[in-house]
């Protein structure tokens, strides 16, 4: 039976290429690859690549494209801890893209870069009919101070950067025409148009050196909270609070929708989660006020319910599921 | 006036990127980019994207356009004189692409990593309407011995570590439909299927330590020689022979076709080209030999006919064109 694909989506592929993959120095399934360049040192390094047809909501101009493709790629270098130095970008386009709208693309991809304290050293251009951005990121980093996405020990507290459900909410709005008020619409166009990485976070972390496991959140909050269960067959998650954007809530009211449906599942959100022994939290959330961030803590990792991830609803233990969002189906 | 990317082709927007492109520690329109991580020390980087509609020919196994997205990247670190370390690639793929053929691609990917002892740590899949793969290849130097494409001077002898025409006599063949004996058609079919990047070569180079400047020849013998005298509007090149693989020859006579013009103009080979002063020619040669290579002289840097490549024909100087690959024309 030769299967597509479509058939088996993009984590069954994955599962695949873990048997085709060298060894680096993160795990398989880590946020990004990592590798030896000295005793202490490793290159950190992560490609993400931004497809038009499916990474770009309606409307979004050209620099929203190429600084939306480059925080994609440094999120993930923020959830390791690392600064990324340099970018290099491979675009492809369509012979029918404007050469105005190329350069503002491309504009947008070096301003993004500037705004991480990242160098943008070029790269290559090709032709094919979508437009399609595989931005590289590249840092240095202490090895010792390199945060694994599968370090969550039991008893470890859930933390986030932010609240979610902006991207979810935002795209009922600007996908499927929900109405929403000029408030509601900033909000939502901001997180959906114009995301920004967590890399200050994620620097101070490596700095304060306690946090036992870490993930950017682009795949969704459930998905990604799941994530940081895999291969932990005895743990599983009891979220405490969700953390749901109130302007989220508001809308949620408005339309009958459920909020915590909005800030579980809708992805394209690039808070950062990570876990760490409770006794660290409030070191944790000083250091943090003095460089003024917020992380608020959500939940707890703990062996009472393994392998899922519950929250407590009027007196009932609910399941999350497993949803996010996949390639390919 | 709005153009668009086909009215002004890939070289033109290349010339407008220069001024968005941060320096690094080789110029901009070099085969890779690079950047210091000591003060001793570069890590070299370069992104090459394969799209199956332009650079796949017709037949092309998955594992033979994985293995060739890996070569045309690498090609761009041999030209530097550098080992690559590791790559990592991102895969986009349509969803009615088969598992079984996506797997074979990326073996392709993996296999060929390995023939050039460079790891592959994995990378990034998502889903578009074709097949396009951005490999990444990333390798350390020491700074003084980064070999420039730029670095070319007057009375350098011009050199390369093949013959040239078997990829355009090979388009003609499979593409066009030409008649060829089935030892032509094996000599082509490797050069078009199954290309090899000249790493052993270039590393070589490095060691020597003797190279004025090198690049891979990619975008057709004809257009990398007029690269190497870009910005140089005092030299020019006389070939003193066109270096034609001899199947070449024949099958240029056969069907009556120019095989100069099947050796200059076609690119999708990957020999380098490079320059040094006469005197160490017989040096290098024999350093190549002792290690089963060959390498041959082609002509010379020259300020006789400034911007210009000629060469002799029957007694006439006979002008070059600088055509070669281009993107989105």
């Amino acid at each position: 039976m030769n299967k597509n694909l479509g058939d088996i989506g993009e984590r069954a592929l994955l599962k695949m290429f873990e048997k085709l993959v060298d060894s680096g120095d993160l795990p398989f399934n880590d946020d990004a690859v990592a590798y030896s360049i000295s005793e202490n040192q490793s290159m950190v390094v992560n490609i993400d690549t931004f497809v038009r047809e499916t990474d770009a909501p309606p409307k979004m101009t050209p620099a929203q494209m190429g600084s939306k493709a480059v925080t994609m790629t440094i999120s993930d270098l923020a959830a390791k801890g690392v600064q990324p130095q340099v970018i290099v970008a491979s675009g492809v386009f369509p012979g029918d893209f404007s050469v105005e709208n190329t350069l503002e693309l491309v504009t947008g991809i070096r301003e993004t870069a500037h705004s991480y304290n990242t160098k943008f050293l070029g790269g290559d251009t090709n032709t094919a009919g979508d437009v399609i951005l595989s931005i590289v990121a590249l840092g240095l980093c202490q090895k010792k101070n390199l945060i694994l996405r599968s370090g969550a020990l039991i008893d470890d507290i859930i933390c986030t950067t932010g609240y979610f459900g902006l991207t979810g909410a935002g795209f009922k709005v600007f996908l499927d025409n929900y109405s929403a008020t000029e408030k509601q619409k900033n909000k939502f166009s901001s997180a959906i148009y114009e995301p920004k990485a967590c890399l200050e976070e994620g620097l101070l972390f490596s700095q304060f050196g306690k946090i036992n496991s870490c993930i950017d959140s682009s795949d969704g909050l459930a998905w990604s909270l799941y994530e940081l269960l895999r291969n932990k067959n005895d743990l599983g998650i009891i979220l405490e609070n969700i953390p749901i954007d109130p302007t989220v809530n508001d809308f949620a009211k408005d339309h009958n929708l459920q909020a915590e449906d909005l800030a579980l599942h809708a992805g394209e959100e690039f808070e950062l989660l990570f876990t760490l022994k409770e006794d660290n939290f409030h070191k944790l959330q000083k250091l943090m006020e003095s460089k003024g961030k917020v992380i608020h803590r959500i939940g707890r990792i703990t062996n009472e319910n393994p392998g899922l991830i519950q929250y407590m609803k009027e007196g009932k233990l609910i399941d999350v599921s497993p949803k996010g969002w996949e390639h390919f189906q």
